[in-house]
C-alpha cells in the first residue's frame, strides 16, 4: 500500500524543479486535457470541460444580470471584411487559418476562420442599427476561435480555443467607456469571488493594446513561477470599427452619428490560470465554485457491513443539497490510493466514512488546500460542507494573494529592475515615461513586458525607470505567458 | 389604430399562399435570425439564440441524467483521419470546407472543418480505451459544424450550424444497440414534452442511413406544408469505426476486442421545426418550455396613475416565481400594436393590466395558441400562469398531432401513392420489399423519400407498393426538407 501511494505521488514533477513540466504532468494526469492529432489543438476532456461549464454558468449569469443577451455569428469571415480595419487586419492576418476550398470548388474569396468576431459582427450591426432607439446593443457570444499559433500549450495558447466575446454599441463615448470598465469589473469580481484568483486591473499601453481598439483594459494574474498571465481584456473600440463598417444611427437631435463600441472576452485560458495559481505538489487545487466535483466521498473499510449503504445515503443527502458530489465506491482501490487520486484531481473536500464514523454518527471532512481534518456530526453535515467550501475558497484566495504579494517588487532604477527579473521575476512596479522605445528596450534587456498601467497608481519616483525622463505612469512589468 | 394593426399583420405572407415565403417572413420579422455576409451562413439573433439556450438546457439535463459527460474536440480534422472510414468519407468529402493555409504558410496536409466528429473522436478514443474498465465511454459535445451546402435555408440547412453530438463506446453489441435506442427515446420524449412536436420514430433504410453507420434511427416530424423534417438521428455504428481507428480493449475474458459505438445528434434545425409545426397566420407560436419569453406584460392605459407601478409589481412577482417574463412598458406604442408584435413573436401568454383590472384586483391572461382570455384574481396569478403554460403546451401539441394525422395517409398501390403525393403530400404509409431500386423509383416518380421504417409496424398489404413483390416492412414516405 505505502509503496503504491509513494509511486502515485512521484508521478508529478516538483514545481521547483520544472514548473513547465509540473504543469504538463498535472493537466495530463488529471484528465483535464489531451493533445489532439492536429498541430496546436487540444481535446478538453470531461473533467476539464466541467470546469469550463461552471465558468460559463457563473459568467453567463453575470452577463445577463448586466443586461446582455447571447447571439451567434458565423465562424467564417470573408477576407474583405477582415481587411476593413487597418490595425485589426495587421494584428490578426499573420495568425489566421484560411478556408480556400468548399467541397470540390476553389472559393472565389478565401474565408478566414474567426480569430475574433469584431468584423463580422460590425457588418451585421451596420444593418441592424438605425436609430438611437436601437441602442445600446449589448450582445455576447460563446464560441470557438482560431489563431494559428507557432508555439502552443494546452489552455494557455492553442490554435483553437473556446471563449466568450461581448460586443456592444452605444450612443455616446461616455457610455462605451462605462461599459468597458463595467465588464472589466465583472471579470475582476468573477476572478476573485469564483476562481479565487486576485488580479491587478488597469490599462494596456499603446504597444500592448488590442489590434483596432482605442483603449484596452486588462486583468493580470500572477502564476507560481513568477510569470504573469493576461486573464481577461475589455476594449473600448471608440469609433474605429463603426467608421469603417458604417455603423450609423440617427440620434435624438436628428444628427446621423457613428456608434461607440466595446468588446471584451475571457477564454479557456482561465483554466490554465486556475492550475498555475492554485496547484501544489500533489496536483490540482480547484476553487470550490468551479470544481466539477466539490466533495468526494471515500468509504473506509468498504467491505464491512453497512459502509457502502451509509456512504450512498450520505451521497444522496449531499446531492439533494445541490452540492456537486461523487461517491468513489470502487472496490478495486484502497482508500489511500483514492485519497491520492482525488487530491491529484484537486477536489476541494474529501468526506471519509467508515465503521467507526457510522458508530459515532459522524463523517470526516478533509480540506484539499491545507489537509485540515474535521469530525462532523451527521446532523450537521450539510452546513459543515457548505461552510468548509467557503473556507477553502477563502483559503486558496488568501494563499494566492500572498503568493502574488511575494512576487510583487518595486524597481526604482533599471539595475534594480534587472536584478529582480534575474533573481525572482514576478511583477515589477516601476515608473515609465510613456515612450514605446523604453518598453521595447525593457523587454529586450529583461524579457519583461508592460502588463498594465494599474488603476491604483503609486508615485514611486519622478523619472522613467529606463530613460530617466519625467515619468507619466506607474506600470506593472512582468514576463508573461 | 385599426389601420396600423391591419398593416402590421399583413406583413406576413399567408401560409396557404406561399409557405416558404411565410417561413422567411416569420424568421426575419421576429428577429430570430438574419442572413450573414457569408454564403449559406446565418446569424442567430438573441431571440432565436434564446430558444437554442432553452433547448440546450433541457437536453443537457437529460444527457447528464443518463450518465453522459460533455467534452470538446477540435474543429479541424486532418484529411487522413477523415479518409479512414470509406463510406464516411464518401458521404462527407463532397460537402466539407477545407483549410489549406495557416497564417502565411500552405499546410502540408489540408484540414477539414468538422462536418461531424466521429473521426477525430475515434482517434482519441483509440488512445484512451485499453480495458473493459474504461467502458462505457459516454461523451457528448455541443459545438458548431460545417457542411458546404449548395442550397440553404436558415435553421433548416445552412453551411454552418450548431448541434450536439453524442459519441459512445461499449463493450458489447447489445449495449451499443441499447444506447442507440435509449438516446432516440430521449429525443422523442424531449420533442414531445418540450417542443410539443409529435414524432414518428423508426429505422432508416440502407439508402438513407448515416455514412459509416451500421443502423440509423430517426425521429421524423410533419410540417404544416405536408413535408417531413428529420428532427434527430441516433446511429448504431457497430464496429465500423473502431476497426479502422483501432479502438480495442482487453475484455474480462482476457481477449482483445473492438469497441461497439454509437453517435447521435440534434441541431438548430429543431428551431425550424418549431416554426413550421406551430406557427400560424399571426406568426410564431412558441412552445412554453423553450419560449425565451413565456409571459409578456402589456399595461393598458399606461399613462394612467398607478398602472406602470402595478405592472412592475406584477412583473417582479412573476419573475420571482422563475417564469420567463418581460414587461413592455414602451410609451411609444399602443397596446394593440404591442399585442400584434408579441403575437408575431409567439409569446405563449399575454398578461394585460389596466385601471379597471387594478380596481378589480385582477389580471387578464390571453393564450397565444387559441386567443382564449381569462380574468384571474391577483392572488391566484402565479398558479394560473403555471397552469396556462401547461395548457398552451398541451394545446399546441394536440394541434400538431391532429395536423400530422390529417397529413398521414395509407397507399395500398402506387396509383394511390402518386395521387396522395400530388393532391395532399404528407406522410404516406406503404409496404416495401426492401429493394433500393423501389425507393429510387418512388423518389423519381413522386419526390417522396423513405423517412423511416417505423417501430410501430402495420400490415397494410402483402406486397411492395411499387414492385408488387412480397413486402418486408411498412415504411413512412414523404417529401422532406
Amino acid at each position: 500500500m505505502e509503496n503504491r501511494q509513494q509511486e502515485f505521488v512521484t508521478h508529478i514533477t516538483p514545481r521547483e524543479e520544472d514548473f513547465s513540466q509540473w504543469y504538463t504532468d498535472v493537466i495530463l494526469k488529471t484528465d483535464l486535457v489531451d493533445y489532439a492529432p492536429v498541430k496546436g489543438c487540444m481535446v478538453i476532456k470531461p473533467y476539464g470541460y466541467g470546469i469550463w461549464e461552471n465558468i460559463q454558468r457563473e459568467l453567463d449569469t453575470r452577463f445577463k444580470a448586466t443586461g446582455h443577451k447571447n447571439a451567434y455569428f458565423p465562424l467564417f469571415i470573408p477576407e474583405t471584411l477582415l481587411r476593413k480595419e487597418a490595425e485589426h487586419v495587421e494584428g490578426f492576418a499573420p495568425e489566421v487559418a484560411w478556408v480556400t476550398r468548399g467541397g470540390s470548388e476553389e472559393l472565389a474569396e478565401p474565408l478566414v476562420v474567426r480569430p475574433t468576431s469584431e468584423t463580422i459582427i460590425c457588418a451585421m450591426y451596420a444593418k441592424w442599427i438605425q436609430s438611437y432607439r436601437d441602442l445600446p446593443v449589448l450582445y455576447n457570444q460563446w464560441c470557438n476561435v482560431v489563431r494559428w499559433e507557432k508555439s502552443t500549450r494546452p489552455f494557455l495558447r492553442t490554435s483553437e480555443f473556446l471563449w466568450q466575446e461581448g460586443h456592444t454599441v452605444h450612443a455616446t463615448e461616455e457610455e462605451a467607456q462605462e461599459e468597458t470598465l463595467k465588464m472589466l469589473g465583472v471579470y475582476k469580481e468573477f476572478a476573485e469571488n469564483v476562481l479565487a484568483i486576485p488580479v491587478v486591473t488597469g490599462q494596456k499601453t499603446e504597444k500592448e493594446k488590442f489590434a483596432g481598439a482605442l483603449k484596452t483594459y486588462t486583468m493580470e494574474a500572477m502564476m507560481q513561477d513568477g510569470k504573469a498571465l493576461q486573464a481577461g481584456t475589455s476594449h473600448n473600440l471608440g469609433q474605429h470599427f463603426s467608421k469603417v463598417f458604417d455603423i450609423q444611427f440617427l440620434d435624438r437631435d436628428g444628427q446621423l452619428k457613428y456608434g461607440w463600441q466595446t468588446s471584451w472576452g475571457v477564454s479557456t485560458r482561465l483554466i490554465g490560470a486556475i492550475i498555475m495559481v492554485h496547484g501544489d505538489e500533489r496536483g490540482l487545487v480547484l476553487p470550490p465554485k468551479v470544481a466539477p466535483i466539490q466533495v468526494i466521498i471515500v468509504p473506509i473499510a468498504i467491505h464491512k457491513e453497512g459502509v457502502v449503504d451509509k456512504a450512498r445515503e450520505v451521497y444522496q443527502k449531499i446531492a439533494a443539497a445541490g452540492i456537486r458530489v461523487e461517491l468513489d465506491d470502487r472496490d478495486t482501490q484502497s482508500p489511500g490510493w483514492k485519497f491520492n487520486e482525488w487530491e491529484l484531481k484537486g477536489v476541494p473536500l474529501r468526506l471519509e466514512i467508515g465503521p467507526r464514523d457510522i458508530e459515532n454518527n459522524q463523517v470526516v471532512l478533509v480540506r484539499r488546500d491545507n489537509f485540515e481534518k474535521k469530525f462532523v456530526p451527521m446532523d450537521n453535515m450539510i452546513q459543515a460542507i457548505q461552510d468548509l467550501l467557503v473556507e477553502v475558497h477563502d483559503g486558496v484566495y488568501q494563499k494566492a494573494l500572498k503568493m502574488r504579494e511575494n512576487y510583487t517588487s518595486v524597481a526604482r532604477d533599471f539595475d534594480e529592475f534587472k536584478e529582480i527579473m534575474k533573481e525572482k521575476e514576478g511583477f515589477v512596479k516601476a515608473m515609465w515615461c510613456g515612450a514605446r522605445e523604453c518598453e521595447d528596450n525593457i523587454k529586450a534587456e529583461t524579457g519583461a513586458t508592460s502588463r498594465c498601467i494599474p488603476f491604483e497608481q503609486e508615485h514611486l519616483a519622478d523619472n522613467c525607470v529606463y530613460c530617466g525622463k519625467p515619468a507619466k505612469h506607474m506600470v506593472y512589468f512582468a514576463k508573461a505567458y
